[in-house]
């Protein structure tokens, strides 16, 4: 447990990014190219992925048990960088936690309902995402008209995972998943599950020019920043150099955690670390 | 908690049955098929599934921990249904259990063991599996000369999921993981994974008819029987009607595990039970 004082000031302190695995990487990399003065804590759950097949309450569940592991390190913020879990998780969390958080959905729903023109949006998502019906509902406040079409692709993180991310196979497959959405005519298609983002030039390619493709991950950064800047949290120092202002924790396979991590974020992981994730 | 003494002998007991989800119910199958008279008790670790990704320590601790849940139940031996669980935990299993405890590796090695004419036996399994070497150490036990060839194929899961069974997609991914096997003329090939067996026309097709494909399910049943016969352990007994011998278990989305269960078994599950595996 880390002391209480260890930072000067609260906006000094990291903020927490949790995901159910390596794709909420794609979220702290927006973070740390868009405030690169913030410390950040990133959690994998590793040891329990994935979560986009499994249900509200065991998703809200694990995704409390972070949150406590999160705010024993002094996090100022909780980004929830998985849909899932911003989709299931994201209201329990805002009511039992007096630190400000903020998930993936809202953001991909806000900038889905500006750029549509046609007001004809998919989501591609994972099965729990898109059950929740969170991105339709939050499109929907935002823009009366707009007609929602959301399509779960199971298949798309393990092929991810798999490293077949131009392949024939994950061609083929993206292509039954999306015709349908082709045929719906829609001009803006979120991009709902952090995976996702890593086969953008496949999915963009089949979509065709036409059609705008969300990213939530870079929404959600931009929209972080604005919500630091709002509470004045937002960190004016620089972490002083060898201080390691990014540290990395799974529940499970830290080693292999830190091979991946690296292929996505070029700014060096120094380590990761394996805790006992159900102890909190 | 069940009264310790529900039972009259402890041959009346049921038999536990457990793995990472929904594929060990292929084991099951085999055990109520082959010993109609036994109670099973069956576990699916599905709020944290797949196992055959993640790390020895890991899956033996959840083994551990589905081991004192199925104890709470009174069982008379433990049948790990799951490869991943077998190859990592059942050394620790057997040491800390003083029921006799079971996996699918052994009985599946044997018989491979067994039919292999030209000694070049291939194990297609997960991550986890064929980086155990287990299937490896227990078929050299009995047959120093024979070479073993293992293959990951950590698609097969999800395809299997996601009920592409005999799609071109799954033969294609199919043919790229089982063309090294066959052109190192195996004669063998164990489905090391509890999952495989559901795509056993597929992979017969590509493997041609001279490779005789072993199925563990199957031998572990058989080797099951002829070890609670040698204990005494065999229930001589049918269950009384209305009584319920099957009882499933599992950690997350019981109603959506109760649907892919009754496509698998045709004896009827009557209900499945949600529990929080995390307590145990």
């Amino acid at each position: 447990m880390i002391d209480r004082n260890v930072y000067e000031e609260v906006s000094q302190a990291p903020i927490g990014v949790f995901d159910s695995g390596v794709g909420g990487l794609t979220v702290a990399r927006e973070i740390m190219r868009q405030m690169p003065k913030e410390r950040i804590i990133y959690f994998g759950d590793t040891a329990r992925v994935p979560y986009g097949t499994k249900s509200k309450e065991t998703v809200t569940r694990f995704s409390k048990q972070i949150a406590r592991f999160l705010q024993s390190h002094q996090v100022k913020t909780i980004v929830v960088a998985c849909n899932t879990a911003s989709a299931y998780a994201i209201e329990d969390l805002e009511a039992e936690l007096d630190i400000p958080v903020i998930g993936v959905v809202k953001p991909g729903a806000r900038m889905a309902a500006d750029v549509t023109r046609n007001g004809k949006i998919g989501v591609i998502a994972t099965e729990g995402t898109i059950g929740s019906g969170l991105y339709s509902k939050y499109i929907k406040s935002l823009r009366e008209d707009a007609t929602i079409y959301g399509k779960a692709c199971p298949l798309f993180v393990p092929l991810v995972e798999e490293g077949l991310w131009e392949d024939p196979v994950t061609v083929e497959i993206a292509r039954r998943y999306l015709t349908e959405l082709i045929d719906l005519d829609i001009d803006t298609l979120i991009l709902g599950c952090t995976h996702y983002p890593l086969i953008r030039s496949t999915i963009g390619s089949i979509m065709g020019e036409g059609v705008t493709l969300v990213n939530p991950a870079y929404e959600t950064a931009v929209a972080l920043k604005k919500l630091l800047a709002e509470k004045n949290l937002l960190n004016e120092v620089t972490p002083p150099l060898g201080s390691n202002p990014y540290q990395f924790y799974v529940s499970d396979g830290a080693e292999k955690f830190k091979q991946f991590a690296n292929s996505i974020i070029k700014y060096g992981i120094l380590s990761a670390k394996t805790i006992n994730i159900e102890e909190y």
